[in-house]
């Protein structure tokens, strides 16, 4: 398992007049929170689709709100790799904690590769794998 | 069952530069849908929080990307709920459909009932069920 | 002088916890102004994209916020065009009026042509000035 | 004056399918510098709403697009206040500057001091002043 943490403040723009964070937002943090991953590994997204012609769309999303987000805390996205990408897909788990610690929202995203050139579905990266592969080395020791 | 459909037009900035719509906006496309379901039992959410001092906060989203929704498409979103709410919550199914009639995006959605005078969770007003109960009963038949 | 209307219901995801539509939300509802109002004139932006290869930048954008809009509100998006794209952009003014015809917001959008593949700024397509022209020679009259 | 600087990093929700930020996001890049204005002087927009019962809505935005901000793009948020507020209002001045240091976009927003309970305009809270005027008389030396 590798995990990443990385801190987001909550803006106004994000709350709704309910007084806490609007729930499609939540979509947005966990982007954060898997692209600081990858950049923690030493790579960045943005290179995937520049310099890999590779994008990442999403193919499923599951969220389960357990506490609301409210303006201006400041929240701890932990976003783990539970194991390395099988098969076509990649799919990353995020908890949101709030400032006192306790997990508030937990989101699992599934993405897959494809192609830019030919539209088509591809495996990972090599250059990922590497990069991911020590981590779960590690665990198995 | 009961099923509501309604349109929504893809806006520019609701894309991403994947040249489809980000995925984090979907949920917004499932409150619209439900939302309007609402109202054409003749009933608004507004008047939820308004009148009946009840707000429906998101517990948990499940969402499911088929095909990309491309910008200026005229999406339909199909809205259906599968049984009266049961307990202390309500899930509402959202197909989306593009301008061919392919489902392109599938979610689902349970919110719960929160009196916002006391922050506590309460049944489903009692209005809401009257509005619902016939279509149900037609179902049994 | 061209003016189009088009109908725009405030959804939760736009308010914020004053209660209020985000003041960040109205550049979109511009943009559903000015794009509606090219439908209206038998063209669509996204054409301009996709078929003649430009693409309208902002170039600036002024709002002022003289009431608020509110969850639910159905809004009416006046966009104008006082007279025909200059030189090498054009201005799209929006009033928006809430639903007891008060003019609450007021936004002037400016933006110019860019050829896609070579990134230059061009003049507008004649096929808007063609469309353009019988509504601002009518002014004359 | 004062000026402040903060950093944000451009996210994939926030581009569009020009593969740029979209124009309507520049209004959360401001926010989030004026927030982060006000947090370095020892004060939160929080505690305007919640301690002192005051709100800041929006008068009114002008902003200008001098080059695209893109993906990944680590911005330079430049928020200044070039006078101490006069009158009723408050005006914020905000450059962005991309990597290379170059400005992209130059924001005005002018917010009003609001009592939550009255809904009546009111002058900025003395709290604020206090903390402001050190900056100012520093300038005139």
């Amino acid at each position: 398992m590798y995990t990443h943490e990385y801190q987001k403040r909550v803006r106004y723009g994000e709350t709704d007049q309910m007084g806490y964070v609007y729930y499609g937002n939540y979509a947005q943090y966990y982007e954060i929170g898997r692209v600081e991953m990858l950049r923690s590994l030493g790579m960045t997204y943005k290179s995937f689709e520049s310099e890999m012609g590779i994008m990442m769309p999403v193919v499923s999303l599951e969220a389960r709100y357990l506490r609301p987000a409210k303006y201006d805390d400041l929240l701890t996205l932990r976003t783990s790799l539970r194991q390395l990408p099988e098969g076509l897909s990649i799919t990353f788990q995020t908890e949101i904690l709030n400032e006192e610690g306790k997990v508030i929202n937990a989101g699992t995203v599934r993405l897959c590769f494809v192609d830019i050139q030919s539209g088509k579905t591809v495996p990972p990266p090599e250059a990922l794998i590497e990069r991911l592969r020590p981590h779960f080395l590690k665990d198995e020791e």
